[in-house]
């Protein structure tokens, strides 16, 4: 198989090279070949290159069976007023390969309930499968910059809503079947069109209950009833609030993946936090978001299930008996626990 | 002094009443008198006469020395089809009276931190004031509906966000002088230039610290660390999100006021709940909100600060001790809640 690693900036590179030894020992024990193709993304590629995402990056993501991402961005390239910015890259990435739905799981580990900022009693039985839009509405508009305003425009076709609701939807049939559906309907006309596309979508699922929720109340209800919720699907910028809202109450973003899909198999993956320039560098980064998005493309690219499996299998029992990282109240550096999912998974 | 009030939909008539009859007692005591005028908005307005927001409450709005609003929404008006929505009467309101800068104070109540789903340790100490910028970008920008697509256009200019700025930079003054500012100047041409507008405004509140916080990772660190924010300064739509949020962690939407600041002193104050059909209509609405919304507005249109910390003192006083409505664990209706703030008030 023929991944592409994209280690990008900050911690990236750290958490990205554990993830890709927990591919390789998934190869040794189950007889594949991971064949590793790293490339530049972000300000590592613009230090590099000049660009965010060199055409050589882009080329290679396109041809390869899955794409493994860390992290973008740092304060060395957060002048509001440059030309190139670190995120353009990974936009830029999204966009070329069309991966439209951002699958990001949420379920809160027992042993860590602790961390969590919600009451215990909350977070009982609280798995979420959030469906974030991912290549359309405002991060993708027109913009304008004039002498003393500027704008940006959302702008959603019907059939950019239908793929990724469709596929919300074929998602729910998997687990609870009930889907929420985020929006601002009672003030904005792509989230009326939203709701009328999910609404006219629904008569072909009869067998998954729908709700529709405006994203003010839902910021809200993500927190008093989580448990409440199965999938959960919005249109980007609403995805990228909410999943940070909801990564809180697993007490640490650094242990939650993401899956980016399309239409075809090739998806990229990447832990849903940042770049985390303040401890970069350092070996402290928890590497466990990023081996679990290396799970999620064992099973969404590569038809997996076993190997996704064993490796989440393995993160779980790290998770119950330590070691931890210091985000979730350990001492544990990236190579400790990498070593010990290494272990797990033996 | 003469006060508008516009109850609007479900619940908002029963706690404007409760509202209203608190004023009095306030003039009662402090030797004022308060002549009501009440005017329709919403769905009642619409119900009444087609239109969301009648000529004559608008009119009678900005004769008056300030404005209380119960709620506006309902099912009976949500069709996305719909011509007329009870929110642009809202909306509309909003602008006419130039209202740009919204106040949003946060605190949780010692008696009600159980109510709350963070972990009590979390609470300790918070004490926010968000500014939300009320009448510019998505909620106010240019639509488009066509066939197969819709657009929602953010437009800001300079100038309308340094006036909310600079009240921010006021208020974070009058309190423990720092500000964070909230945007997504990693991806939005407006953020951007919030962003260069909040740093060139700071040279002049050399006495203010301020710092930038993304969106996402603001919904984050409202939950894991919310006593660390004083005042919290951003654009409409991140605003409308990031309160309701926020609000959550008071334990019930029912205790939130707001109020709505222009150039004038004119302005309009509102409970942060919505109209919750669901209960209207049964005398069970928290009528807190709301009457915290009257003292906001002795204070910051009549600059009546004694009668207003009176109010405030009074609610306090039934927080702790009770009577409590539904929504905060208790079983008392409305009336017995407003019964008891006004014998506390004497
Ligand atoms: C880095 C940034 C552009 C990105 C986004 O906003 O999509 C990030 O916050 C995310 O959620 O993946
Ligand atoms: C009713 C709605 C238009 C309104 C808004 O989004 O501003 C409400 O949610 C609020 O926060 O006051």
């Amino acid at each position: 198989y023929r991944i592409v690693t994209l280690p990008g900036d900050g911690v990236g590179p750290e958490v990205s090279a554990a993830a890709v030894e927990v591919l390789h020992e998934i190869g040794r024990q189950f007889g594949h070949q991971f064949q590793i193709d790293e490339q530049l993304i972000g300000g590592a590629a613009i230090d590099a290159t000049g660009q965010a995402l060199p055409e050589a990056s882009l080329e290679a993501a396109r041809q390869a069976d899955a794409v493994l991402l860390g992290a973008v961005g740092g304060p060395k390239w957060s002048d509001p007023q440059a030309k190139v910015r670190p995120e353009q890259g990974l936009l830029a990435l999204r966009a070329a390969l069309q991966v439209y739905a951002n699958l990001r799981p949420l379920q809160v580990h027992p042993a860590l309930a602790e961390l969590s900022p919600l009451k215990n009693e909350r977070l009982q039985g609280v798995d979420i499968l959030f469906v974030r839009e991912l290549t359309g509405g405002t991060y993708f508009g027109a913009k304008q910059r004039g002498k003393d305003f500027a704008t940006d425009e959302c702008r959603y076709t019907e059939a950019e809503i239908e793929r990724v609701v469709r596929r919300a939807f074929e998602l729910a049939r998997g687990r609870r079947r009930h889907l929420t559906s985020v929006d601002k309907a009672n003030v904005l006309e792509t989230s009326r069109l939203w709701r009328s596309t999910v609404q006219r979508l629904a008569g072909e699922y009869p067998d998954v209950v729908v709700e529709h929720q405006l994203v003010d109340s839902m910021a809200m209800l993500l927190l008093t009833q989580p448990s409440r919720y199965d999938v959960v699907v919005t249109e980007n910028l609403f995805g990228d609030i909410l999943t940070d809202e909801a990564a809180a109450l697993a007490g640490s973003l650094g242990l939650l993946p993401s899956a980016s899909l399309g239409e075809g198999r090739n998806a990229l993956y990447e832990p849903i936090h940042g770049s985390a320039p303040d401890i970069a560098g350092q070996g402290i980064a928890n590497p466990v978001g990023t081996i679990l998005s290396a799970a999620l493309l064992l099973r969404h690219s590569l038809q997996l299930d076993a190997e996704a499996s064993a490796v989440e299998k393995a993160v779980d029992h790290v998770l119950s008996k330590g070691p931890h990282s210091r985000d979730i109240g350990g001492e544990a550096g990236t190579d400790e626990v990498l070593t010990a999912v290494l272990k797990a998974l033996r």
